[in-house]
């Protein structure tokens, strides 16, 4: 008899489950892992978000499945999870950096901007009335000295890694971050690293086509996502890679 | 014993199953694909909606189950599921064209719409004592240098396509337009294709009485619908493409 | 065990079940099957609408069953269900009307009143605290050119017919609508077999002195209510009709 | 196991059961079934209700157990159910009594005000967070041409009668009235009709002092109560006419 | 299995049960049923109240459990069942007083107060989100020209009695006064009796230490309470009256 | 199976059971039964209140673990139950000693600041969306001509005792003061009396590090806290007397 | 069958339960349980607060998971278990800190800090429509002339320790400190103690690179975190120590 999980999941407020946990936070972040797979990774001269978006009809158009954000000038975001949901948090940081602008008349950091839509977050598992985000999110950005690469989940915690991944592939890139990632790596050998973790994740079914990637150098502090001419040749490039002796090695 | 689903779907609020699924809104989902059948479909020179709307008895008036409607000048909108719910959407989407028009002085962008209408039903999945909408649309305009083509569904998602169906021909729709859609089409062959879809995903059942076509070409801007005639005429020839080789190939 | 559909149907909010239908909503539909018997039928110069009051006591004031109204000079209603629900929905039908005389010194369209009402309906729907109207309504009335019959029900939503029925006789009622109704009718032959209807669906158990008859011609678009003595002679003259060739035939 | 309809009466709102009932409103109406025996009767020159308010201890004081108000100059009222949702009631008919002569400075309609009391409980059947008064009331008065006599149950629903009860000994005294009420009696007559009606539902378990009579004459539109010599003056004869042929052939 | 009963009482809001009955409000009248017998008497020259305190320890300062208590000059009541609600009640009984003084410039009426006290705990039981007063009253006063006995319950009835009691020894006092209760009785007597019945509930464990005696004359139109040396001659003088002959009969 | 209780205890307000006890309340005074001893006696000369801290841990610093509070300069408590309640309910002591300084000008008696103390906490048991404060408190302090010592529980009941004791050993201490309590003692007598109770409550586990002792004298009408070696001294006091003779024969 | 627990602890409030429990609180204690370990310790000279990050991949920046916090110049906090929450009340307590120089023109103190935290999580204990927060705090800071370590938990319960510890390691550190902490130690001694404790708390799994220190000396009054190089050497200093002596003997 299935009756107690059933009834466990469907109340009017995210609650503690005897083992300390939050029920609710805990199957959003199921939602996360059903999502698309996005892959962020810093580089000594900048940081890089990837996205293998997953579109399986020729009907649809490729660019109305937006996976990667521009928040502000120097900061973007990669989105896994429900759609509804990432819209209305990259909208919430779109304002709050416009916010920031017009009160202290700078840009915001990113670290700053990354917790406030922590917090914002962190609110909808706390409060009744509300369910929490089923969606997680990859911010970068250039500071004045340095690249960020944070993580949010659907909790609100916030953790800043040198290279992570999130949706369902978020296992298998990993590994891959976890063998091949050095950190004297350049943005473009990120990107191919990058690619091949999706590559992998993905098990051959994947396109150029359907490949988002986001990239801000450190000197430029612009974030910008590539043409897909440009992400066509990366993907040849990193196929090329493996097929010789490994993309991390080169 | 049956309880335990009896007791999942009835609460308060829209909140996540264990496996990272909202119910509610998958049974607003539920009631789109009990709806009646939708389609759009783009063309080189415009984009057009068509709907069957399955009267049933010769005692109603067709002309009252409206199920494409004007938004603006230059907007227009297929709808699938509730029809109460549709009607709110439509209401809705209708203010916001009015209030751009009024601060911007100038006509609302088709996708600032087709997000400003599924932010506002995002909304209603994530807070508590409102249940989502049950309707889909598909919101077909033309901006200043192409035309557009958007689906919106109950969780407040938004994709694009070339082609798509709504409603419970969906699936029948969706092959028909895998096989023979090609972007080259001009808009009277897409009303062509689109009404083979229909008539197919019917079974038959079909009239060109109960049909509606609504059509926006890029050169004009205006979103018009077909007039019954026209209608009629534009069936017959269907009819007589699909006895002959088919639409897509003529 | 019958456990699960009592836990089912009486939580605070109308939400969803798995198959996407609203179960309050039909369950308010519920109520309306159990009311009396109202239709509506168009004809070429007015619209009739009749209802059958089933009084089962003597003692009671037939008058004080008051199942048809007036909205406004040019537009009445008839209902079948709750009965203190249709009360506010008629007062709130009398308010917008006189709303739109004030607002924009002209008696409000026939649909738009429709659709106002089912605007009103469709938001008891969608929100928790409250039940949806256990009411559906005829509404009838003459606009500048033509005279209208709309058909609301507890979702919300609306459809115009040319001849309609509603309460624990629709079925009965629509079976001979659908047989012997002819656009081209007048408002006394429309009426006639409105009678017809009301008496086969009563099997019977008929009496002018319950029967209750609202009218609105296109020439004087006034809606009036018959007096007693002529609501009797039109059911002897339908009852003469049935014995001998039937009504939509004479 | 009686676990399911113990689950579904006790919820925070009154809902749609499965056959389209409101659990709540005909659970208050049992509360009505459970009250003291009320009878409301019309005559050519007035309309009278009568109570019989049981009383069981000799310790009471019987005009503290009240079942006949006076609202307004020329409305009363008969009540039975709950006495403490009765007398929310009865304060309120004489506060919109009292509104309608200083808005209005004339006295208010006997229908006007019986509507404005049904439309009050009506919305204690639809709105969360109330549950519905579990009281009936009869309504009687005199309006500038004729008597009243209105019925208003828990859902709000309202009925005008010639004859009718309430309360625990309803269905005796209703076959009574249908048997021996007759439209020309006077007030003296309808007023030992009564009596008998409450005599025989209360099988003799009856007495003067425990009786309230209320009534209203055309001609003065004053209500009031009849001092306690006259109802035992009265019951006395009630009594006589029963030993000889009955109250309704004299 | 005893869930069915577990899960009926314990609901956000007292609601009818299939037998017209509200629970929470039968429940909370099981609360005074718990409490302290409290008894009031009418006598032909004033009314008084008595109550038992049931103090079970030596160590408690018997004045601080108070149950008689001075609302206004003219106007006292005894409580029974939860105290702590009892005292929120009694505030705002002195309140209702004051107020009307202030307003009015006289006075009070008993019954008017009695009936604030009553709309007020009725409140308690119609909306949602509180739980019924777990007390009754016994309020007593003197109005111009007699004395008044009133008992007001957790539903907000209101009844007048000439003697009655509330708590835990009503049945056995009731028997008393049903069988002993003269109406031409004086003060005196009437304490006499009250004793009589308080020291026949408790069957024998009866203190003049732990009984409060309030009485008000209808001369005075003072409410009083009795000093203790008072109340111990009287517990004294029935002791000696029931050894003899009984009260009543003296 | 233990379902019942298990769904009959959490629920979102205070009910009553069928036998008329609020479950919460009660659950809440069970909090209380598990906390720390806490006593309180009166003396001639002044009033004592004394509490068992149980600390277990070397670690904790002693004083940490405050359980007497200073109210105003005239009253002090002692709590026992969930030390964040106490907090709650000493702060608002505080605040409404202040509140009456400043409004009239005076201190505020001891009695109303308990009333006051109690009607706070019975809002807490009456209205949905909270729970009952798990704490009791001794309340204690000098008025003009004699001290007080109140006991609050959990409903907001109030009682005066002549000594009293709650927490875990309650009723080990009760017995304690049943037996050897006299109403001539003075402070240093009933102190001594205290500890001996609180050590017999303890089973010995008893160090005057962890004991709290607050007194008021009569004459001073300050409320202070014993210095660590008073309170050891005292501790001595006790135990040599219970090996001679006993506390209270001395 | 595991359906009562199940149901018990997904409510939308925190209750009591049967035994005097509040669940939401226990099991919120649960997630601290599930934790990182912090530890704090006083010494003569400062008091140190060090924590053991437990990082498990070499991708995550060390530095963002920040679990010890400057809350003013001269208070510190370490916290453990969910780290949304805990951000919040970090949050809070600068913002109390602020407020304090703002209103009264100098720093907090730690106590009353402390305080207003444990105040702020007891209202989510108490209130409908929140969770409790599942994070504990050790506050650590100086005061005017010592040095204060308080330890906060999801109740609101406030305790202060000379060596305490929060998160999964809690009893391993706890014996530790039972039997090595001596009150005689200065900060440094402290600090390799807490290290010792923290390394015998994760079974070896430890290193100087995951580990946080906080510190704060009586004389400076101002906290600070240790460079990651300090880190590293008192991590070396105190595995010398355990491999020769113990670090409590030195």
């Amino acid at each position: 008899m299935q009756m107690a999980p059933q009834m466990g999941y469907d109340r009017a407020i995210t609650v503690f489950s005897p083992d300390g946990r939050l029920f609710q936070v805990e199957y959003a972040r199921e939602a996360v892992r059903r999502g698309t797979t996005a892959v962020g990774i810093k580089a000594v001269d900048g940081v890089a978000v990837l996205v293998d978006k997953r579109i399986t009809s020729r009907l649809m158009e490729p660019e109305s499945i937006e996976k990667i954000f521009q928040i502000d000038q120097h900061i973007g975001a990669a989105t896994s999870g429900l759609v509804a949901d990432a819209r209305v948090l990259i909208d919430r940081a779109r304002v709050e950096s416009q916010i920031n602008r017009l009160v202290y008349d700078e840009s915001i950091g990113v670290e700053v901007l990354a917790k406030r839509i922590c917090d914002f977050k962190q609110t909808y598992t706390q409060y009744g009335g509300v369910r929490p985000f089923g969606t997680s999110l990859l911010i970068v950005g250039a500071d004045e000295e340095r690249v960020r690469l944070f993580e949010t989940d659907p909790s609100g915690a916030l953790l800043e890694y040198k290279a992570t991944g999130i949706g369902a592939g978020r296992s298998a890139v990993m590994e891959i971050f976890e063998e091949k990632y050095r950190e004297d790596m350049d943005c473009d050998q990120a990107i191919l690293l990058g690619l091949e973790a999706l590559y992998k994740a993905a098990e051959g079914k994947f396109e150029a086509s359907t490949t988002e990637i986001g990239v801000i150098k450190l000197e430029e502090k612009l974030f910008r996502k590539l043409e897909e001419e440009d992400v066509a040749a990366r993907v040849e490039e990193m196929k090329a890679g493996i097929g010789g002796e490994g993309v991390g090695e080169e």
